[in-house]
Parts: structure tokens; C-alpha cells; sequence
């Protein structure tokens, strides 16, 4: 069967650069643009020194009838902003595509200038975007043109709280503190990433400000979580990948832990996807996750009886790359090859 | 003036050897004894390797009538149950003792059995013992003969809680997410402190199930705040030194961040301590305390009327030796001499 | 094709639980036992926990018998002394055996003893063994009953030096300083990967006596290379994976920094295998080829005339599991099917 | 008695950090201007937080008038280039001027333009400068207008040869493998300090080919080494602080072991200064001189007959800031007082 061809933009970032590596000896996609405007020409494996050896394709700089012409699907690696401006005229061409930006996240526009501080360039877009949790919107996945994938803090949080919300089980303000790791900022250097800084210490950031608490409160009420905002107090954590997250949250009904852990359990396996771990018999961790699509989560009721979720994922796998190319593999149509794609390789341990 | 004489008993583990580090060129005191059984002979700095060429001592293993008859003060840094055995003959013989330990913190023995998983050796001596949070307890520790030096842990977070609950503003059952460094598992290596699987992970341990629980809930009830419990998530973070707590606690009367922040610093000047300092242009961070004695917090009031703190502490130094070596200086008579100790001695940047 | 089956003895540790991950989905070899005496009956992901969901395999303790009757393969995982005890009754009866200890790595069973302290269990069986360097032996390697294969830092030190030792060009005695990733030290918490005192620090061992010594200098001669003894300074890093050494040596024939770039270039090309990248643009680092099975090197000859060559792989994968895996295939006569073994699999970046 | 008053040019980098550090509760020294274009007016404490609470100072932007009618010593902690141009006329002036960049180090100024790449603006003024190796040239200081503080690399490597070179046992060209700390690159962010890629690396660069070699080659020199050449490998490692460095190097007459040792422990002792420890039953290593101005080195003799040096320094402290405030204490007449400085503060362990 011919490869399916996929067009990465704005390839020289971290999220770009994962995209490339999952694809790069893919059965079912080939990526036969990878973009970069100054980057134009250089093999991908000079960024991404990872594929030195292991991928061809160099970046480019084509246009955008050449990627209508070309291409099947579009993944977006752009920053927000670029991302709405680069991808809605590809939108309107037909192209199927897949943003890792904010951009398509928010139904509301002014929702959308609150946070990002400036306005959309296209907010007819908006309504017609798919928020691409896989474990929630699997089906309306599978046939969305433009499918928004969701921000690496925002998967873990949902993850902690969407089998909760579908049971009506939420109320009040979860409280949520949430680490990430320095690849969560990007490929550019930068005050916040500079190792002398970095390397020894725990610093807070958009502490109960962060822009991706209206894409969770968005989420966990589409799945039915009746919760009044969200206190998320994000930290920069001196390791590479990872999202750890700790959830906190009052109940508007009975449940204990081991309902808790059913209850988890349960949700997930319904969703028939391979990728949430709910643990019952240690915690969840960065270092079993970090570099895969995995997700581990374990869920308690406190004597408070408030609901606590731990989860941990990769910010760049699952928070980003991995979860666009679970959509690609929707859109496409190709489930059932999931389990032949790189999004099941295991970790390293250590 | 003659100095004062000092014992440190337990003195080759981390607690111990920042006692000895703090005191080693101190005016006003002198470490004659620092004991252990198995290094006895052995220069101090062999085992605290920060020490070569800067202090002559040496381990020794003294009896209680060389310790009783020979110093002025005893510093005990054993492991909890060892250290209430070796201290009760000292504090019987009349000795004035810090202990690092958790065996006096607790006023209830049944609780002490219920976190410590052993009965207490000594339940006569806990009424006697003044807990050590020189922020809250400076008076009381002056005439103490014996202080109970607070957790790490339990010192961020008391921190965080004490002056609004000096205000009567708690109310339910604070959430606390607290990381930990490594050096506070102390110098014995074991699983959780194994480099290869400690260096990039973050991992929560004892969820909801700390044995510092109840040190804080006792001390913020003494301070005023009627609080149900405290739900308390430790983690394992990979740095060395620190303590970063985030506190988040409903409020049972009205506060704004402005107000929460003239709250907490005009309690924190009317300690006249100078360890603490509340931040309102950057976020506290690990890296700004570590190897200090000093406390990074900022108070916040959010959206949901939750009181948020955020606090930063050197585990070892402010979360144990330090805030020791406050309690010795304040027992000693010596208030007015602690800036010329070594507790106000800067961090490094970076 | 029916799978071959694979014996993997002492699973638990790093390297062994690196041939787990390596095979689990292997479409050539099965991994059928998995051996542990103190954790048989238990899943392998409890203690490899990248495998979590990933493999339903449970560590067992056959006996001889059982191997002997139901493997094609034994890959030996254990420590020195425990596995020519272990392996040497298994080669006895016909098994074929990959061995990743040094057990079976010098010829000479005087110096194993001087370097291994203790005397070797069955010298008879040192003959027999084949050094299970790809890049040089894969021809014996494919006839081999027995294969030691190298050690981590043996593979980064090997690969240095074995193109200009080929073309006679050495003499005297090299000058290395190697760094490894503390996962070198194995599963076992100990005090040199304790995090507090590994974590921010570079600490030398064993320096100038390291037991890769030998193992180096014999095969360094195999090759060609005329040299009196290696001079090798290894240094704990502050990182979980990797080694990467810096290697000076005299040369006893003309060459300059072009001409070694040829001469490492035609060498490896003319292996046939596909891990080694000389590299002439960017440096070798251990975070391009962490997690694989890759190595990178760059020769260069200064202005001393001396050839320096600066490597760096993954100490568990090319110095360890990778390797041993490689050698497994070629010992199948399955050469051809390993681009479709997990051996290349890129690295993560970052 | 009045303090003597220094001005800290360029106070903003890490350099200038670490003297404000050092001397900011200096009972002999006050530093009067902390001088910086940019930051004028802010509080020092802004940049260099761990001065928070602890210094009073400001930035500020004095004439050249000003510091030389207003301080009676200049430390300058500028790039090299500017650092040349803004001291000059202070040392027209008379200042007595202390330079942590290269700009002054080496004596020739073809050379100076060879490695920094640009043609040195007051050249008549090199042979004014001592080279503040206080080891090596502490006579020399005391008299000095103008100071050139080492570089760190410089300072490790010259620590490790000067004792042979003193004897006159050293021949051919030094091989030299030496791992720097990331705060060795200054406090801008750039793409080597960029966490997700520095944090878990090994990362060589300007392989035989960095700027301190010819300051180094001039040192050694200058002690009496007949050292061809320098061939240096610097390495990027993923810790903050710290320089360690092994130096092996062909020896012209009869060493062993014991008598590399009673030379360097001799040699050390008869410069009269504090900092240098010859070990000989442990290693040096980064951790036990991190923060510190001190100095671990261990010589050996190996089979090879060259000698081997491995040396460890923080290279803030011992390398840049620690050694200038050991030269301003040389040149105001003060070696006296060195105990009371904060010079001889212990690292912390861990």
C-alpha cells in the first residue's frame, strides 16, 4: 500500500522534531515536507541529531500549493499565532490538519485573546476544530478536518480528572499542581532554560495564570465536570521531559478509593485505547513514562474526601507529538496499526 | 569569653554534619564531642569530606557522664527511636538538648505510636519538650531543656500556615504538595536514592501518609488554626538541597493577596527573626535558599477565595542544622550574636 | 517462522533487563526465561518498569535441564565469578551462550585473576570464547559458541582505536579519561550512585586500574595495534546513561587529521554494520547516542602528532544489551533482519 | 579602621556575582560601585539573588572620575575586549586594577590576537600585568598596578603542572582532558547552557583548540617547564559548578609515585597558602571543592612512567572570583587577615 504523505510545519522545534521521529520509518505515513523558512535545505538530522544516520528528508520551504497538492495530512509544530495565520488558509483548502498549538484549542475567541494576549486571525475556525484528547473524542477524531491537540499540562490534568467528570463526580475548584520539564519550553534558549539556573532548582511560574487552564475547564465540563475553574500552579522541574501532575478536588458524591480506582479503571478501558495506566500498586512517575506515549495515573479519596489524581506523562509524547500522531492515525482511518506504529515502544528503565 | 561546649551526637550523617559545619569556626561555640560508635577515631572530615583541613575534629564515642560533665549542650542527630533512648539519660542528668529527630515533637504518645510505628520510649519527656519553630516558639525555646527541632518538611509548610492561622483564617484541610532533594533521605544509600532512577524522575512516596502530618497539624492548631487534617502529597524531586511546598487552604474570613501579603509580613517582623523573607516580585525557588537558612514565601489569594503559599527552604540547613543551631543560639542567651554566625551567610547564585 | 527462544539469566539487573526491552517484541527471538532466584513468579515490569503492560513475562528459576532442553539462546546477565559458575555447565551441554560479564573476556586466565581477584572457574573455557566486538569479530561471532561480550567502557575505548591499530599505526601507551553514566554501576543502590553525592559531581576510580585494561590492550593487539599498556582514567559522571572517552595516542607512522578521518570512515564502512558514525562536523556527546545502539567518534591528530579520537555510546546498549544482541543475530545467521530488531531505534532529542 | 573601597566592574555577569558575594560582609573591603550600564539604579540582590536581604548595594554607572577619585581598587569582570578598553584608562589613572577576563594574561600580543580573535587595544600594557596565579606569583601581586586573574581551565591545569614544571620534569606536550560547569559560560542563555540539551551530556568543544591553552603554555613556562605545547580537551559536563581536570604529561628525569606526592605537598606548602590539598587517600572530585576556594589534586606516577594529575576547583571561586579576591588581598598588604575572609569557608557535603 502507498505511505499516506504527511506535511510537518515549523519542523525545527521539539514538538516538530518528535513528529519526525515517530514517522521516520513509519509503514503507513511518510513525511515528505518537513518546513522551515531559514532552515530550508539542511538535513533534518543536523536539528534533530537523533535521526543522524536514520532520515533523509531535509527541511524545506514549500508552498502552499505545494503542500494542497502533496500532501494527505498537515501537522502544525508552530508557535501560537504563526500556527492560526499558517494553517487556516491550508484549512481552507481542504487539507486535513493537525495543530500542536493553542490556536484551535478554545472555542471562544475572546477566551482565546484573554489568555494569548492577542486577537485570532480566524475564529470562524473555532467551532469547527475537534480537541484532540484521543481518550475523549476518539470518534469525532476520526473524521475532523482540523483537530486541535491539546497542550502538555492540559493532557495530563484532563487525564486526572475526565473519568471523574463523566460521573458528575466534580464540583468546586480542583486545586492542581502541576512540574514540567525544560524540553516543555522549546529549542530556543532562554532565561528559564539556562542550566546554571535550571539544573538545582524548583521555580513556579504563571502561578494560577498559566493558558491552559481554560482548554482543561473547557474539557472537563464538555465530559460532564460541573467545576467552577481551576487553581493550577504550574513549577519548572530541572529534569528534561516529563509532566507530573497532583490533582486535588472535592466530590459532589460518594466515592472512595477503591471506587476511585474502578471507577479510573473502567473509563479507560472503555475508551479501547492502549495508553492510561491506571496504577494501584506503586505511583505513577517521569522516569516510566518519559519518552513514551504512556500515561500513569493513580487515583485516591482523602480522608478529606477530596478526590486526589497523580499522573505523569512525556510533555513532548504523549503532551505533544505522540498524541497528534494517535489523531493522524485516527483521521487516517488506521486504528487497527496502531500497535505496529513507534507509539508503543516502551521506555528505558533506567 | 570562653565558648560554649557542644555534643553532637549521631554526627556523621547529613543533620549531624551540617551542625558540624555551622559551628566549626562559630565565636561562641565549640563541638567537643561528635559521636559515633562505628567512626570513633575517625577525623570528621574522612565522612564530611566539605570539613578536610578545616577542623581538627575528630568522631569519638564519649560516655553519659563525659557528656554530662563536659558540655553545655547536646545536639542529638540520631534516627527517631535511637535518638529519644540516647537523649532521656542525658535530659534526666539535667543536659539542655536539641534533638533533630522526630521522637519529641508529637505531645501525643498515641500519635507518636501511630506515625512511628513503635511505642515511645519516654512518653514522660514529651510534655516537657518545646517544639523548635524559632518563627513561632523563640520565647519558650530560650528556657527550654529540651527542644524538638521541626521536620523539613513540616517547617515549609508551618511556615506557609502560620500567620494566617494566627489570624483564626483556616478553615478544612489544606492541600500540600511538597518536594523533597535527596540529601533528605540522609547518607545511607538506598532504592529511592539511587542516582540512575533518582536523577530524572519525579516520584511521590507516602501519599497522604507522611509521618510529619501531625507535627504541622499540632503546630497550626497551636498557632490558631482550626484545621480538619492537612492532605499532604510528598515527592521526590532530583536536587540535592531544598524544599518546595505549595500550600493551598480555604479561608474561613475575607482576604485578598494584599492583604494575605501584609499579613504575612508584618508577621514575620514581628518575629524580629530574620530568616524569612515574603516575595511579591518573583516566585520562591529552591535555588535562591539552598545552603541557607533562609525561607522563600508568597502568599496568593485565588479566584476559588483559597489561600496559596508557596515556600522554599534548604532542607538541611533551615529544615534541620540551621534552625538547630537558632534554637542553641536562643538557649545560650546569645540572640544578639546570630549575625555573626554562619546563618546568615549567603547562597550562591547560581 | 517460529520465534528462537531465548534464555536471558540474571534479569533483574540493567543489563538484563535491557535484553528484555530489546526482545519483547523481537519478531526473530522470544524471550522464554527470564531468571531470577528471589523473584521468580514475578511479573518482570515490576522490576523492569518500562515494561509495564508491555510484556507478560515473569521471571522464573528453571533448572539447567529446562534451559538446556527449551532455549536456542542463554544471553548471561550476571555478575562476574556468579557467571562463569553459571554459564560454564550450560556451554558444557551445547548451549550456545552470549556472555555479558567479563568472565569470558581475557584469554588468559593469570591475568583474569589479577584483575578479577579471584581464580577462574573453568580456564578451559577462556579458548573457546569469542570477543564479542561486532565491528572486528562479527565472522567468528557468527560460529561462536560462546561470546564475551565487551564492556562499556572496552566497546568506547575498542572502537577508538581499532582503525589506525589495524593499519599499525600505534605505539606506546595510550592516554584515556572516560566518564560513564551511573547506571554502569548496576540495579543495586550503592555509595557511588548515591544521589546526593552523584549528582553534581565528577569523582575518578579506580584510576589507572581499571579491569577493562586488559581486556582493551589484548584487543587492541588482536587488531594490530602495537601498543605497551593503556593508561585509562575513568570518572563517575553525573548522568544515567552513557560513556564517552577521550583517547591520545602516539602513532608510529605518518597521519594527519584528514587522513584519519578517511582511514575511521573506510574502516567502519567496511564493517557492514550500521552503528558507527564518524563524525566530522559536530562533536560526539552521549545525548545524541543515549538510549541506542549507536556510537559516534571523531578522530582528529593534533599538533603533538598524537591521534586523539573522542567517543561517545550508551553504557546499556552498544556497552552492554545492544551489543549482545547484535551478536545473538549474527550467531542466528539473521544478519539481514536487524534493521527490523529495535537495534535502530534513534536516540531522543532532546 | 576604614575599609578600603573597590569598585566591581561589569557586576552582573556570574564573575562579578561572586566577588559581590565574597566581599559584601568583608571586614576590610566595601565594595562602593557595582557598576553595569543596563541595570543602573536596581538593586544588586535583583540580579543576584542569593544577595537578597544581604546587600544594600545598587547598580550604578560611575564616570571614570568617579571610581578613581572614589575607590582604591578596581576588580573588572568584563568580556575580554571591553574588559581591555574600560580598564586601560583607569590604569592611566593609577588604579590598582584586578581583571578576571583574558585581556591581560598573555604577555604577547600576536598571540593575544590569534586566540581572541581580535587585535588588543592597549598592547604597551601587557608587560605591566602579573599573572595572578597566587600560588605561583604571590611576591609579585603584593607590588602589582595591574592584575590578570587566571582563567578556571588555566587555573586547574596550571595547579596540576606547576610543582614538576618547578623541577624541571616535564617534557613534550601535556595531554589534557578537563569538564567545565555550565556557569562557566556567563549568565546569558545561550544554546550550550540550554538545559533540555546540556542536562544530560557530555558534550566536548574547540577540541585542542581553547584560548586558555597559550596562558597556560606561558605559566608553566614561566615556572621552569620545557613543555612543547598543550593538548587540550575541554568538555561541557551537566553540573553547575565546578573545573576538574586530568593532565598527563611525559616526565624528563626519575618520579615515582610517592615523590610526585612529597613534591607537590611540598611545593604547595612552601608557597604559604592555604587553598591547594594534595590528597592521597581519596580522589578529588567537584563536590568537596564546589562553592569553595579550595583545591583538590592527586599525583601519580603511572607504568607508562608519565605523570597523572587529576585536579578539581569550582571554577567561579578558585577559578575567577576566589583567586581575585586572594590577589586584592595580596596587593592591599592584608595576607594577614585571609582567615577572617570568606575565603576559607568549607563547601557544603553534600
Amino acid at each position: 500500500m502507498k505511505k499516506l504523505n504527511v506535511a510537518v510545519l515549523g519542523a525545527t522545534g521539539y514538538g516538530g522534531g518528535e513528529v519526525l521521529r515517530l514517522l521516520h520509518r513509519d509503514a503507513n505515513f511518510e513525511v515528505v515536507f518537513a518546513t522551515s523558512r531559514t532552515k530550508a535545505g539542511t538535513p533534518v538530522s543536523a536539528v534533530h541529531r537523533n535521526l543522524e544516520g536514520l532520515s533523509p528528508l531535509k527541511f524545506s520551504d514549500p508552498s502552499v500549493d505545494e503542500i494542497v497538492g502533496g500532501v494527505d495530512f498537515v501537522i502544525g509544530a508552530l508557535p501560537h499565532g504563526a500556527s492560526a495565520e499558517t494553517l487556516a488558509p491550508l484549512v481552507d483548502r481542504g487539507c486535513r490538519v493537525i495543530d500542536l498549538s493553542g490556536d484551535f484549542r478554545l472555542r471562544d475567541k475572546d477566551e482565546y485573546a484573554q489568555w494569548y494576549l492577542h486577537t485570532h486571525v480566524r475564529p470562524d475556525l473555532l467551532a469547527k476544530a475537534v480537541y484532540g484528547c484521543t481518550e475523549l473524542n476518539a470518534g469525532k477524531i476520526r473524521n475532523a478536518q482540523l483537530v486541535a491537540s491539546p497542550g502538555c499540562f492540559a493532557t495530563a490534568i484532563n487525564l486526572s480528572l475526565l473519568p471523574a467528570a463523566a460521573k458528575g463526580l466534580l464540583k468546586g475548584t480542583p486545586v492542581v499542581v502541576a512540574l514540567t520539564g525544560s524540553s516543555g519550553s522549546g529549542a530556543e534558549a532562554k532565561e528559564g532554560t539556562h542550566h546554571p539556573t535550571r539544573a538545582e532548582t524548583l521555580r513556579p511560574y504563571k502561578v494560577l495564570n498559566h493558558q491552559h487552564t481554560p482548554e482543561i475547564l473547557q474539557t472537563v465540563r464538555d465530559a460532564g465536570g460541573s467545576i467552577d475553574g481551576i487553581s493550577f500552579v504550574p513549577v519548572s522541574a530541572p529534569i528534561v521531559r516529563g509532566i507530573f501532575a497532583t490533582v486535588a478536588v472535592d466530590l459532589s458524591g460518594p466515592l472512595d478509593t477503591k471506587g476511585a480506582i474502578v471507577l479510573y479503571q473502567s473509563y479507560y478501558e472503555a475508551t479501547g485505547r492502549p495508553f492510561v495506566r491506571v496504577l494501584t500498586t506503586r505511583e505513577p512517575e517521569c522516569a516510566t513514562v518519559a519518552r513514551t506515549n504512556f500515561v500513569e495515573l493513580r487515583p485516591r479519596v482523602g480522608k478529606d474526601g477530596r478526590l486526589y489524581v497523580i499522573t505523569a506523562i512525556d510533555n513532548l509524547v504523549k503532551g505533544a507529538a505522540g498524541q497528534a500522531v494517535e489523531s493522524l492515525y485516527l483521521m487516517a482511518g488506521l486504528d487497527a496499526q496502531l500497535p505496529n506504529s513507534g507509539l508503543l515502544c516502551p521506555g528505558m528503565w533506567p
